[in-house]
């Protein structure tokens, strides 16, 4: 078995409910195959700012670069969103974070589980094999660029930069995914705007040259965003900047049905970053509700991505797969139009897993 | 019955072929009605470097600005798209002639005709009821912000920039629309990340105390892109900036079935702006396929917004519903599952729409 360091960080909302059931799987699989992970915890977003004033205390980025892999939950809060003149907000731990790691890749697997087939709002003809893997960027983009509020207030900017090494480091990762995939990568851009853009599909062009036997295909932000929902099938292995990569993803969450069934994994330098793509949900946040599911899967990309324990990552997918074939749903996953479901909440839906891991 | 000039611009790609359908309408209101319209022509985009070297020459400027409205094609071309380098480009022609004629709001009108609820990949009982009113920013943002390119090549950036005077002025406008209908405002930005987004969001709060009688909700454009999708029946007018506008209402192009649906009108200072929202679609192009109906609906929108004649608007949306009707579909909007379309090119399609106005 192989001993490894996990820091949790349940964060904000809902990410305190549903990150503990990604880490009872990963301790349900530590006992199952004999493996030794022992588990920190820390704190960051807006629990962290009530507790210390620091979105991201350096005692948790300490625990970080020492953790041989990291399980996230959300972070935000209502009070953040309402004021939008607060100096500290919860995001900025969040983003500090991902810089302070180098973690530039941000994989999010699309893939819809044949039993949700009619939770989406898609038609179920569209989606059924659909199986998208994006590349975000995740450390440069408008996120990163300098943000300037001038002295009357009136006027605010944020710079969208590319550099050439960022785009070529993930394109690199893109297209070696592509090739273990369906061998077709699609690069999404506004070129026909934005220079940051021309940048990046010359970039993208000039490595394309690397990987002659992938097929490359260059679409405009606007109708990737169209034909996302239009024919999602069409897509393999999805590259793109860190805005457009945050807007893409969110939207592609309804191909897999909902938002709480998704995981994502923030690799580059060291460390690697797990965590759902759903966010703090403060709508539904302290009801129980809301699904463990995407704590879950990111749970399993850390077994596999980090840890390279494969055999353990499909074990914990099928024992996703076992319960939503037994029937067992949370609200979000519910078809409202059958009633062969059994809707439960986050604890009752994490321990079905649990059952179903052993 | 009025007099009024009225300047068209087919454009690139299809905007060739689908324009000439948007003004035959215009003639045969003008007839039916008694007014007089005088058409010029202009050219832009592509076929305006080709023929000047210049994607909006003077000329074309010049008729804009003493003409009483403008229907617009489309613009771009494959050869600008595979070559980021060049440094003349179609699209520049588009963003200038916004600039210049002060089109600071683009109205992006989503609504399903009852006969297409099957055309789209959605299902039928997410569609059915759909109505939301887009005002997309047209003037700012990252769109007209700084660009820059280093010496090396290697870095490129461009300014994602708002002024509080910007905001204030469509937010002005999108709740007077809200007023209109069905009194809710949905503005969606990125304020946990970005300081542009974080002045929007300000500016629309202090907008939102004049009009309390419409109820704001603000979003962010992740989140936003998903709920489009998961439920287009919770919004009515969505206001937002030029960069995320452009992405959503393509995106909802998919709640209308198809884009060849979607007509648009960009307004400000003075002559209004009409055109549809699909571009020029090169893979389309010359085959005489395209769909006319956006360009017949943004000649209904002219009719409306410029020159205040309502009925005669209303003429023309009831001669597409008419149309779709009786059966008569171009392939973007043919139902694959059915066998009662007639399916038809854009000519034979243009030539119902006008029987049927008559
Ligand atoms: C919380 C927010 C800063 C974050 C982002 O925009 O990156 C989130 O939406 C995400 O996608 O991880
Ligand atoms: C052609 C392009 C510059 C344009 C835009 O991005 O504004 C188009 O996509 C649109 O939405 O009108």
């Amino acid at each position: 078995g192989v001993e490894k360091k996990i820091l949790v960080i349940p964060g904000d909302g809902i990410g305190q409910e549903v990150t503990a059931w990604g880490q009872k799987v990963l301790e349900s699989i530590a006992a199952n195959f004999h493996h030794t992970f022992t588990f920190e915890e820390g704190i960051m977003g807006h629990v962290a700012i009530e507790a210390t004033g620091n979105p991201l205390p350096d005692e948790t980025l300490e625990k970080a670069k020492r953790s041989d892999a990291i399980l996230f939950g959300a972070i935000g809060h209502a009070k953040y969103d309402n004021d939008p003149t607060l100096k500290v907000r919860p995001e900025q731990g969040l983003l500090k974070i991902r810089k302070e790691l180098g973690l530039y890749a941000n994989l999010r697997p699309i893939k819809l589980f044949d039993e949700l087939l009619e939770a989406s709002s898609i038609k179920p003809e569209i989606l059924r094999g659909a199986d998208i893997l994006f590349f975000r960027e995740l450390t440069g983009d408008v996120y990163f660029g300098e943000k300037v509020r001038t002295a009357d207030r009136n006027t605010a900017s944020d710079l969208m930069i590319y550099h050439r090494y960022e785009v070529e480091r993930i394109a690199r990762k893109a297209y070696e995914a592509a090739r273990t995939r369906r061998k077709k990568l699609c690069s999404v851009d506004k070129a026909n705007v934005l220079e940051a853009s021309r940048l990046w599909r010359e970039v993208v062009q000039d490595v394309a040259k690397e990987y002659p036997d992938v097929e490359t295909e260059h679409m405009f932000i606007d109708n990737a965003a169209m034909q996302l929902i239009k024919d999602p099938k069409r897509f393999d292995v999805v590259l793109t900047g860190n805005l457009f990569g945050d807007i893409l993803t969110d939207e592609a969450s309804q191909i897999a049905g909902s938002m709480g069934m998704l995981a994502s994994a923030s690799v580059g330098d060291s460390t690697g970053f797990y965590e759902p793509i759903h966010g703090s949900a403060h709508d539904i946040a302290g009801k129980g509700i809301a699904n463990p599911l995407a704590s879950i899967l990111s749970a399993a990309l850390l077994l596999d991505i980090s840890f390279g324990l494969k055999t353990e990552s499909q074990r914990v997918i099928k024992a996703v797969e076992a319960t939503l074939r037994q029937g067992y749903r949370t609200m979000d996953i519910a078809n409202k139009h059958t009633v062969n479901d059994f809707i439960m909440g986050t604890d009752a839906m994490g321990a079905k897993v649990l059952e179903n891991l052993n």
